[in-house]
């Protein structure tokens, strides 16, 4: 069991938990954004999300959602952050959400990067095109 | 119906729609952070993760995963960024999940920020009582 988080669920690795159920745990990150910043993972090694089976997306976002709630409500927070990295910017390839705690004017930039209007409408249509695209047909509107 | 991303679902305001179905929509962020940048949202208007009602979690997040999939194969990246800003860096007061492409050395930091270990053990813990104490007894260990 070389991953560090499946180490971290069989408690072959200390970590500071603050949730747990049958499918999912989450601890403390120890190098945290902001003080009580949290990684929820399912017990089972995933990858990424793209790899969660279905039956595992409603255990692991409620207590996402439940998680981001008390960590709003114990940090004095005034909202959170709860993203995932899938592979890049993913540290450790097993599937983790963070649920960081956010405070207004709190040094996070708005949504952390420039961004840029696309240059033209037909720029933004290929892109649209191509993810409906790679949607298929099970996804159409 | 002043909400931009009600009008947005409702077709009222025109936007890049690149996935419905009964109960979610996905369209372009038209300032992408990168091209492919979509916003997914629950046709109905919660305003943060902690809104969104039990039922709606998993319809909301098996679209995330098709769509963060999608995005991934449809844009050619190397990976994706999924995230949620509750109340702080949120500029539209509708729940609303980022589905970014990510590439290997595209610019974007590792997890964007400097993230600076807690001070202490002692620091570390009384974070992880916090919230502890905040999930309450239906969530204990």
């Amino acid at each position: 069991m070389s991953c560090i988080f499946c180490r971290v669920a069989s408690r072959a690795v200390d970590s500071l938990i603050v949730y747990e159920d049958e499918q999912t745990l989450a601890f403390l990150d120890h190098r945290p954004l902001f003080p009580g910043h949290c990684l929820l993972i399912p017990r089972t090694h995933y990858e990424t999300l793209s790899d969660l089976p279905p039956a595992q997306i409603e255990p692991l976002f409620s207590a996402a959602q439940r998680l981001a709630r008390a960590v709003e409500t114990g940090m004095r927070a005034d909202g959170s952050f709860v993203a995932i990295n899938n592979r890049v910017s993913q540290s450790v390839p097993h599937l983790h959400i963070h649920v960081v705690p956010r405070r207004r004017k709190d040094g996070l930039r708005g949504f952390f990067w420039p961004r840029i209007p696309y240059a033209s409408q037909e720029v933004a249509i290929a892109a649209q095109q191509a993810i409906v695209s790679a949607l298929g047909v099970e996804l159409g509107a």
